[in-house]
């Protein structure tokens, strides 16, 4: 692994000079000191496209929310834990030529969170979480100005149902360049598993991918990254 | 460590005989198919106890709920999601000398759960998360009745203010023998870290140990288990 890493630090890629940000896993919104709201992305598809892209000789930062795979080797990888930190982790690294945003970020964090546990207190009622939207880091990035802008802003929807209707609705309305959409329903195993089926939409329309692994999908996206960049 | 596992089959220590079943890690609640509760407790303590019990030639079941650390050897391992998955394996596990419930355990589960993922809809206001309490799992076993009730019952309070009081007063309510207490705010670093300051209050007082590492409390914690089994 230490050897990949020089090899694809002193590679000669076609990605060689181009800066990528990648941003993989869940985030968590803090109910209280101890618990927390997630999810079950585990990080693998982000972090295979931010190695991916590394050994196609890019300059990549992967922006990590809190997950068990080991960290990749060959890149910088930051640590955020919710979605706010992980938005001001991207900012901070723009610009950018390519930013990847593969993190199942939370859609709202927690508006009533508490300083100290929640105790269950007899007869009392239950608490209700109140939730507030968070801010949208893929809507940001391809929203943002000028030199901020980056070259190619790739999103990801992660659906249950209606996979290419929300996927054709969230590339109109985020303002980015592709949506890579993937059914993550319980039975498909997409979520914690190694197999991924996805669609990569952009305005020229849909190319649909068969069944395949992550790794062999963060290949192909970093591929297809390189050509639209004009690398490849 | 397939050494020791075959070491501690083959043992003749004190808790030969002794049936033990310890709970681990933290509970998920289901907030939607890819969204969920939880909190930040690591397993390490949990795991060390159940490790220690195994070492002392008890026969141990873990039930676990979704931790990143490895699977202890030499025991039996349940792996559940939920607080009722975690009832329900503690429960039909049962007759048992001694259950240890040292799982950080969701109070509430999520009365509003959805079966598809909750879009987030422009305009709309953010959903509120209504909770509901979960069985308790320390209490129904300590209330369990005739040869369902342990010889020894054993849980945990994880704390991040008022430390003694809100244990004391757990120990009164649930009718468990023991509870073990810490603290586990921010600054501590008891949640994922791998020391652990407790206090070990019974019907006789408050035993205080010094700081000292998660491993090193499970030993002493299974010595004092074999004590009062009169079997050390």
């Amino acid at each position: 692994e230490i050897l990949a890493a020089i090899e694809s630090q002193l590679s000669d890629g076609p990605l060689k000079g181009v800066k990528a940000i990648v941003t993989s896993g869940p985030t968590r919104e803090a109910i209280d000191p101890v618990r927390f709201i997630a999810n079950r992305s585990s990080g693998k598809q982000g972090h295979a496209i931010a190695s991916a892209l590394a050994a196609l000789g890019a300059e990549v930062t992967l922006v990590s929310g809190p997950v068990s795979i080991p960290d990749p080797t060959g890149l910088a990888v930051v640590k955020v834990e919710s979605a706010v930190q992980m938005l001001n982790a991207v900012r901070s690294r723009l610009p950018a030529h390519v930013v990847v945003c593969a993190a199942a970020v939370a859609d709202w964090t927690v508006a009533n969170r508490a300083t100290e546990k929640r105790k269950k207190k007899v007869g009392d009622p239950p608490p209700t979480i109140e939730l507030t939207p968070n801010p949208d880091i893929l809507m940001t990035v391809s929203k943002a100005e000028g030199p901020l802008r980056p070259t190619l802003v790739v999103g990801f929807a992660a659906e249950t149902e209606k996979l290419m209707e929300h996927a054709a609705d969230k590339l109109a309305r985020k303002g980015c360049d592709w949506i890579v959409a993937n059914d993550v329903s319980e039975g498909t195993g997409t979520f914690g598993g190694d197999a991924n089926t996805v669609h990569v939409l952009d305005s020229d329309g849909v190319e649909s991918w068969p069944a395949m692994g992550k790794e062999e999908v963060a290949r192909k996206l970093a591929e297809r990254i390189a050509k639209a960049l004009g690398k490849a």
